[in-house]
């Protein structure tokens, strides 16, 4: 049994957190902080977890997160940077769900954030949370980045033919759709029902921050720099990523089985048969990327389709993920739930 | 650890049961039929159950599903009479979710469905199974009539002020709302995304068939024949009833403190504070009805908000309530779960 | 050729009194103000304008509001009172979309807004704008109190009852469903997608501010004080508003008969055949109220089902038909569109 | 004033002819056929209607069809090639919204559509209906083959690149999202709103029959043959496709004045500013293509955003678009409208 922390639990992210650790078997959920709600019930915000959660909100308290086993941050970003390092100090380990410490170098972070990094020292020694990718790192690591929702989609999709150099890393391509929980709880114009219901549009096109972060990931697995195009839509549903994600192949490969491989033991990512076409509806809740791939007209175009559930295997069930393995869990605990469809 | 049959398993009460049964600690899912799709994998009918369920539909035996301790019917009405006499004459305990039970008088039975019965000798001993009503008859049953979703929220909202004779019975209305999923699955151009997203409409305002279920219901508890209309209309998404029930007051109360009473030890009624406003989101997937009461203006009409998950405690979660009652299972097993929010 | 002016044009009524005002063969859009959004080209805000609208918004400047033959507002309550009585005092005639000149009396008024009037000498000569009411009035008013969208579907629907004391006033109730439209726009949490898709919930069950207007509206018909309960819901969808109303008849007619003879000669009131169930998208984008009656089992209950769209017969199309009548234009000039289905 | 004939009104591109023409000022209404709705008041199918057509449907006669100006065809795939050749050769005019006479080449068309072609001799004949491609040659046409609606919003967005040789054609790729009405009006278990709300999905990857037209267009404007990738989407919304087009540039040019310049004269393509990010509600029942340009991160992929309504620009306005040319109308009668946000 481990004590946990969550910082900022007021946002999308955190009524997830709560949501799927409320009933795990090793965890006690010890506190729960926001500044805006102290007080408040966490039930009666978020009337979903009535009976199932009895914490209320309080004020951040350093002394009571650096007694918890972990803390999660669920908060905007600047928010992390300002306390890890402290928890760190103390041996408090983090699983941070901003993007504080997802960009190993301090300069693009400083860069596409428009603000200066406080604590670019902990950068190098933050892990990124992909399991798929950092399983061993993981286990020991005191910091997790976890990684942002797009991110998580676009690299597992990628991966298999990049980390084999399948295809040309100057014409990547990641038509990415989104539901509008992405763009988190607080109140906006464009988010409302009555603008964003019926219809769909691109955004960011320019760039969005999502962009140097799988950048980053894709470099990393390809020992080069690739060149990627990355257009987010917003869709008109609540939950949901689907990246269609388009590639030059310059060899020719079993890719069915070379996903299929890649992804064996993964107990959170779900190669469908040939031929598939996945929903988003299909991991709505659930902690999976499901992923199919074709290969149109016999033509040297790879196109990969990668679904997940943007605040689950895109956030808060990733970032659980992360903590089963780093206290030794059964990776699976409390977030092996299944997708309710209809 | 007991062996679990399933008859008509490709609509959405269906697929409901499987996801809420799929990690039942006490339930060895044994055989799910389909005579349309036998040979096929469930999950690939249902994607959201892959790594879950590795069944595949199978054409109805009897002698499998005699086997069975219990057999759910996940059916159009007509499917289960035809089966469950010989189940029952076999020993084998049934659960049915569709119509054929739930009337006791199969005159009106059969003024409502258009059709002879053929078994009326059943209705009698079959067990109405709303748990709050029923619980004792429950445990005993060897079939079981799973209420419809409308009557579930209509009864659990109406039942403490009839129990106790506060409002008039010659003037019960009921306004409810349901979702597109209650039509089922099946292909209809009035449930296409494009004719249903965007509007609200009433329908069957003449006379819908869980109209004589309510009225059954209520008549027991009021001990006498209640006057209610009844007027259902389909909401623009995909899950949920809200039931609006108006009666006028006879006597002075306080309400509030009645309905926490009624359901204090009831582990899926939620009264919510004075108040409030329930939404079928915060039910979403769980086996809840979450109930609210009103007198606005202060005038002697009570308003009592209902909501439900039309899925889940107006269907599936509801039949597996009652598995557990009758097998003596801790009754909250597996169907504990929190609605996802957002 | 008339000159029209809008304030307030930034919200959800502005927008649509510009989209069917830009086409009006007898109206040239001469101003329209915004304080916020001083400066910029209307359809840069609203990208449907494009090569429709040339206008930009311009701060309120009563010299040229005054110069116009008639000014709409557009706004939240509290501004057109402010401005309304110089506007009338140099001659201009003002339709106001607002709630201020909406109830007659200022006392209630205060109460139902928790602030002074500062001009209660308007309400008495402000004109009700519900044509099928007052179109006489309407004809030479100077100032127009364009009604609410609830009392609209509300009041359409009650009209013929009450007028010939068929129910007994002292048991009205209005079940309501609205988009999230009716919210205007206006950042809010609650609205969001994320918050309002997919689920169904009553609002402001203790106290609606559109239920003095409405009781105002059936007391006048009936002359007497009705009692009614009139419950909201928010409905996952953008625009439309579905009015279920029930009475209990007090005498036996033909209803149908008398709700097509009362409206026989409205352009914009549609009677549909018995036993019809109007659907909102049916009215979606057009000004039009449609009505059918029910008397389900032949119970004493009515049940009368009132469609609009919130934002046009409900109040923008509803403010053009008050202008068209009282400058003498075809009472359906610029606003007898067609709704779009699917 | 001309008289118009329709065959096939029951489907979403049937209503939006008649949503269309029923105000058009040089258009009379003769007839509307379909042999499964014979004898019913259009009206009655679509209560929107109501008021606007007086119509019934009939069974299809050669003889009336032919006495008219012209005839659409809203029919899916075969039945306008049955009709088609007598109307012609008895110099009726025809405008085909199905994809009978879209493919120049009688042996691609049945590799798509796994069946004969029974008339491949009127293929030459045929015009293919897009104005801004072909506005000279519909004037004189006789027949015109309607664009489909992915092929209209891909062709817009591609047509400036290729028609300069700005990109390479071996490198296309087309990720293009429609909105459900892209199904038709017709019972599917896919579309129900149930399956396909809060749900995004791709399909046909492996070839959709779209995928052939857009093709021939494409290679004719760039005078060789191009490889082009098109990814369709399910998107959870009713109308409206958003097609991400994505190019290699060659050549380094001004593309914001490219765009602007060729379609500076065309009535219902809108280049919008830089840096925009079209919506689709923005063409909602509109008959624009409203298209912008980005060049992300300087790199040298060209991102063409271009959304259409898909029955409107995609379908049933582009075919009146057609009308207007072929008889000396002004191209934008009854089709000038705006569309309804929110």
């Amino acid at each position: 049994m481990i004590e946990v922390g969550i910082v900022g639990g007021t946002g999308y992210t955190g009524v997830e957190l709560l949501r799927l650790l409320a009933h795990h078997p090793e965890v006690n959920l010890n506190v729960i902080t926001s500044r805006s709600e102290a007080g408040m019930a966490v039930s009666d915000l978020f009337p979903n977890l009535r009976g199932h959660v009895d914490l209320a909100f309080t004020v951040p308290d350093v002394e009571k997160l650096a007694a918890c086993d972990v803390v999660f941050f669920a908060t905007p970003h600047t928010v992390a940077m300002a306390l890890v390092p402290e928890l760190i100090a103390r041996g408090t380990r983090v699983i941070d769900l901003s993007a504080d410490f997802r960009l190993k170098d301090a300069v693009e972070w400083e860069h596409w954030y428009n603000m200066p990094h406080t604590c670019p020292e902990l950068l190098e020694q933050a892990v990124y949370g992909l399991p798929e990718l950092n399983r061993e790192q993981i286990k020991s690591a005191q910091l997790i980045a976890a990684p942002g929702c797009y991110p998580t989609a676009t690299q597992l999709g990628f991966l298999p033919l990049l980390e084999n150099n399948l295809i040309d890393p100057n014409h990547l391509i990641a038509d990415a759709k989104s539901g509008v929980s992405g763009a988190g709880r607080k109140a906006s114009i464009g988010a409302l029902l009555a603008e964003s219901a019926e219809s769909m549009k691109a955004y960011a096109v320019a760039g969005h921050r999502h962009l140097p972060e799988i950048r980053q990931g894709l470099n990393i697995v390809s020992q080069q720099d690739v060149n990627l195009t990355f257009v987010p839509h917003l869709t008109p549903m609540i939950r949901g990523i689907h990246a269609t994600l388009y590639g030059q192949l310059t060899t020719d490969v079993d890719l069915q089985s070379l996903f299929e491989q890649r992804y064996a033991n993964e107990p959170f990512v779900d190669v469908m048969p040939a031929g598939s076409h996945p929903e988003t509806r299909s991991v709505r809740g659930a902690n999976v990327c499901r992923i199919a791939i074709h290969q149109p007209q016999n033509s040297n175009t790879v196109v990969v389709l990668s679904v997940i559930d943007n605040l689950v295997k895109g956030a808060s069930g990733q970032a659980i993920q992360n903590m089963n393995i780093m206290f030794g869990f059964d990776e699976k605990l409390s977030i092996d739930t299944i997708a309710a469809m209809p």
